[in-house]
């Protein structure tokens, strides 16, 4: 239930570093040895050699890993790892980057459920920091990065009532009161996204509702909740 | 009063698409004369020449912007256009793309009031998507872009009430029944943030609230307090 990280640069590395503060468990595979001599630590587990060989996937475990991340610096090489992926594991969650526009739907048509393109998410943040800097800012203060740091939780009305029987809203959740934790969203059981919904918002059954807490409010919501 | 980018790559490209969304107007600086001849049109306006000459920054009008964003390709580049655009205007505000990360340091000591690192954001969203799925989808869905789509206004308290001679709390602002927007975020006088903050929390003189809201509600409150 690892992940793998195909490539130990500029982007690998900052997924690694994040991986690590959640405390996720990772593998990287990096075809530079020198750079394996460089970073390996006890929280950095290598693996030498060229994610494009199906070889190299396995001896990183990838039968048993739930997400590879391919960070390699070449969309080619990229489409490559996760063609090679997705045909070992079916149910893999595999995550590219990409540096062409072009090489987006390449990447999806071969098997990736997520493509990113960091020019354009910078792009996208710099022209955020003129348009919506207050957004940037509440998010800034979000990601105070840790894995006791979770501000925003996603949860199934299931865990908190039995659905089936009960028709509830939000309001008679009362989480503020019990939780201190605060609802910011609401997703329908067909997938449809309520940005702040109404008190009043009707929750049905397999809907979700998404809330904004404190460290501490979150904790409070999985305890009352048995959650974890 | 307009934005102006230097650079009209992947990143630079992007950031005028979002600006271009907010209605927000802007300038584009293009050394490649066959890059404006393709993309230019009735929103997007170029100025042909190289972001290193204080001549060309004029031309773009710089002493009338209120932002310049530095997407060049090449770091000493951008070093190079956030000195000497700091050295034009004092209170210029001023947001730079870096390559490598070494980079960052320097472009602030330059006189960059942001500094962004596409390979860095790249890097930690591919491991948001791991780590904080449930925030990502969050944000995704206030994306929507556009300027009367804005979700998330942080508002000063002075706004919304005489905060020299009455002392309030937020439950006494009644936003919620007032304008449908729930508030979020609390910003002390001296910048301490404070997510999700408690109904009781006391406005201090100088503090700011973050609320959150549909568009049709964060249009109520504008109206409501005629913050527009
Ligand atoms: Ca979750
Ligand atoms: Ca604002």
């Amino acid at each position: 239930n690892h992940i793998i990280i195909c490539g130990y640069g500029r982007n690998g590395k900052q997924a690694a570093t994040k991986l690590l503060a959640y405390n996720k468990p990772f593998v990287i595979i990096e075809k530079n040895k020198e750079t394996i001599e460089k970073f390996q630590d006890e929280n950095t587990h290598f693996v030498l050699g060229n994610a494009n060989e199906d070889e190299v996937l396995h001896q990183a475990g990838i039968e048993r890993a739930s997400t590879l991340i391919s960070a390699l610096p070449n969309d080619a090489d990229n489409l490559f790892v996760v063609l090679s992926a997705r045909q070992i594991k079916k149910d893999l969650r595999i995550i590219s980057r990409a540096s062409q526009e072009t090489s987006y739907e390449k990447l999806k048509l071969a098997g990736a459920n997520n493509v990113i393109l960091p020019d354009r998410i910078g792009g996208d943040h710099m022209a955020s920091l003129v348009v919506v800097p207050d957004l940037i800012e509440f998010i800034d203060n979000l990601a105070i990065v840790g894995e006791t740091n979770i501000n925003i939780e996603e949860i199934s009305v299931e865990k908190l009532y039995d659905a089936n029987t009960t028709q509830r809203t939000i309001k008679d959740l009362d989480l503020r009161h019990k939780t201190g934790c605060t609802v910011i969203g609401y997703k329908g059981q067909n997938g449809e996204y309520v940005v702040n919904p109404e008190a009043e918002q009707k929750l049905a059954p397999n809907s979700k509702i998404i809330v904004l807490g404190r460290p501490e409010q979150i904790h409070k919501l999985n305890t009352v909740y048995k959650l974890d």
